[in-house]
């Protein structure tokens, strides 16, 4: 019966009996292991290391590794157009690139460009000049800005491909400060060698170290096409502890999905990057940069889970009211004979005869008992 | 009646027959969009873009956006006095700051300054000697530190001020888990150039496009008194979701608020503000930095939100456990009577009886009540 | 009897007659203040400050504070052996360190270092040499990285360790966005002096400022053993508002837990450290930089709480659903039947004459059915 499938429900599946500590105290420290090795006209040989792709450094629960990135080295401080000639003026003619990405920095002479104006979702303040090659009625502002401006072509194919190999360590610790349990998911009994060489799998679910390839997989993804465009991917640590059972049966359970939309592929909002400079200072002491705008792919680690462990309080609450629930039934059946049922007039009649007894001095109220049929009798 | 009414506002207020799911889970992509022109004594001619004024770069669900900053170039580890005579001698002189800023590094005699002890609330280890001016008889320790130290003195006017006019692209994505649910605040429906133009307004409810100034004046404050000390501003994005309606129907809703206390306006416990340096090597290697005291605006993008679906299990409880409250009664008096008390085999008789009586015509219902006995006096 | 129990722990302990709020909307602005001064071989005499050991710089709710590091400064993008034998040559030869650090590393001929593999666990990808001493048979293949290597030797005591007298101004900001009721940490009695002077404790509970080494002692651990490995701290602020009673009553609870688990002490897992580099370039342009491996503690400042406030819903709900566990509408039913109507007393009589008669064998009982009145006739 409904009210006892409920019941039944709110014991098994809700633990009813069980007092439960929601209130999770944990503590995420992630560490990446891994080199990739690059060899681009920009930056020529180049060997990156943990300090050099991982942003922000100090491993917390959200970090972010690069797999992609265009690189402008040497901006300085001054004026060139905002649209970028200086670099790739063969491939893509000014007006074009002005026309197709940054519209406003598009012009015809010099009153296009008012001087310390910005240039909208541009690099700079226009300085009041239109730069116009011989040959073309358009040309591009100029503007003052970071020197040589970012070229806006993307690399076909991620630099980085290779962080696919590269290793997370996540290491969890949590506290049921109700219950004062604390556990980690790194298991004591684990070895240094176990740690050094296992990753984290169907086979190995107490290994605490996982393959960046892998986690990319289980979300359904292609890490070669996220590394290009970037993402953000969610690692999910639940821990579902009832600790009327051993400790060694909390155990974290791991899942992986991908947080951003990849559905909007093409569209302004796919992937996730960023840019950032690097800061330096020549030998007269001129402040000059080098540019990143990074892709990459950022993991979310989200802890959550919740305790229970038996106690008497809740259980009472859960029993009564579950009582109650079946109380319930009396109503129903009443529900039933008065209005489900056939012929039940007559029933009904003597329900509320009965009450209306009560309420006002009825004739049929003395009937109700036999301790009147005396005075009936009398009567008669 | 009381238990009607909580029974109805446990149906239509919370829903009372859907499965919720609160285990949100939810991606914040954030990036600003802007140009600061700049033009002081300290550092000339600047340009701040993204990459200048963005800390941490890497747009997170919180970020920090400089509008003013005290900027302290070439700063090398030396020893200078610890109060700013180095700079601002003519205008403040170092005892009245000393007294008024860090009593710690005030000084009559060397003795006043012990060797290799820290200068409470300063810059500086104290190297043993006091500083004094001709005329004064009181002075500043001097300390081994990053000199020369920074200034007290704070700009009157935000340095970034144009920073009003900078928008930030606040990418967010949800899903439900539970329900398999999944949704972005971009509508899928919107073009590129839309989402190049669009600013978040009344009109455009689903533009994700936010423009900082009106963030600002939204929360009740004035930018340019908030770009000066600084502050820290919460966008509240809420997805509140009736998933037995279409997935259209789920939609953010933002909100804005401050969270530091504006209230204490010209307290120790005002405004927001942080240190931090670049670092750089001279030709001879030795490492100098320039320090930033950066004042400005934090946000905090706080997701929050649940869906609801209906679900036959928390329908029964709540129908249930309603009429529960309504019928509990007579299913408890009914266990006294037919468990509790002894010799109550006759009531339970009466009892199933009465309902037999219903469901069927019978002869014994007519003696449950005297209304009938004047048939049976008759029937004498 | 069981279900009063639980009524009065509804009412009493859960507060049942309360609305609450749980989605607290909080601000933390955290600031440290403190230098500290070193002497080392790789750095000389150092002054360190806020700048230098805060990572990330933005006073966030979570931040790192160094107190130990390994230096190793001006590495450049060549080749060089895997092993560090370019720093510590006679302490430890390459062969012993390989075998014991990375294995991958060791080599007896070239064959063992495939050109363009990266080292598992190491510093960068193999240029198919194997460099040994001329003595030894066994040597470490050479890398192409950011030369020379990071020295896998640790100091025996931690390098900041006066970042124990280091302090933590928390500035936590709260509201409640259902009952509208804002409320800071920072009493806004204080003045300034007493902010600049006072730190938290027992005597002081409502003073924001926090020495680094109580915070450490208060968790059962010895700074400088924690400053020595790292460590994760964590710094609860609970606020349990009863909304019912004066604001001033809505203090901030202060508690403090170290995150990770100390017990590991001398596992993998122990301790928390990370790798950051600063980034140069030389006369020429070359790029180097200076790698850092800090040791610190990180400090995570949690805000949670709730707020509660009469409301007239829940406690009927509760009041409702608590009679309900006890059969409340037999109670109701007699309330009416009993005090609510005129002329009552005949009921009030059979209703405890009911119940007498249910006790003890009674000669009304018969009476209450009219299936008796057979005998009643039959004894007339």
């Amino acid at each position: 019966m409904s009210a006892g499938r409920a019941q039944r429900w709110v014991f098994v599946v809700k633990k009813g009996y069980q007092d439960t500590d929601t209130s999770l105290q944990s503590s995420v420290i992630t560490k990446l292991k891994g080199v990739a090795f690059t060899n681009t006209s920009e930056l020529g040989e180049r060997l990156w290391d943990v300090a050099d792709y991982v942003i922000p450094p100090q491993g917390e629960n959200v970090f972010f590794v690069m797999t992609n990135l265009i690189v402008t080295p040497n901006q300085r401080q001054t004026t060139c157009p905002e649209v970028g000639r200086t670099e790739s003026f063969g491939s893509q003619t000014p007006t074009k690139l002005g026309s197709v990405n940054i519209p406003d920095a598009l012009c015809h002479q010099d009153e296009d460009c008012p001087e310390g104006q910005a240039v909208v979702a541009g690099n700079g303040v226009k300085t009041g000049r239109c730069l116009k090659d011989r040959d073309s009625i358009r040309g591009s502002c100029e503007v003052l800005a970071w020197c040589p401006v970012e070229k806006r072509s993307k690399p076909k194919k991620p630099l980085l491909a290779s962080a696919e190999n590269f290793t997370v360590f996540i290491k969890n610790s949590i506290r049921f400060p109700k219950f004062k349990f604390s556990k980690m998911n790194v298991l004591a009994t684990n070895n240094e060698s176990y740690l050094k060489t296992c990753h984290y799998s169907m086979e190995h679910p107490y290994c605490p170290i996982f393959l960046l390839g892998n986690i990319v997989r289980w979300t359904g993804n292609n890490f070669q096409e996220m590394a290009l465009e970037g993402g953000v991917i969610g690692i999910q640590i639940e821990w579902n502890c009832d600790l009327d059972q051993a400790p060694s049966e909390c155990n974290p359970h791991y899942s992986f999905s991908r947080l951003d939309n990849k559905f909007a592929e093409k569209s302004v909002s796919s992937g996730y990057n960023f840019r950032f400079a690097k800061y330096y200072r020549d030998a007269k002491g001129i402040e000059y940069r080098t540019l990143f705008k990074a892709y990459g792919i950022r993991f979310d680690v989200m802890v959550n889970g919740k305790a229970g462990k038996f106690n008497i309080i809740p259980t009472i609450i859960n029993i009564g009211s579950g009582l109650a629930l079946m109380g319930a039934g009396a109503f129903f059946c009443d529900l039933v004979l008065l209005y489900l049922i056939k012929k039940s007039n007559f029933y009904r009649g003597k329900k509320y005869e009965e009450v209306k007894s009560s309420s006002r001095k009825s004739l049929t109220s003395p009937t109700l008992n036999g301790s009147q049929s005396p005075d009936q009798l009398g009567g008669l």
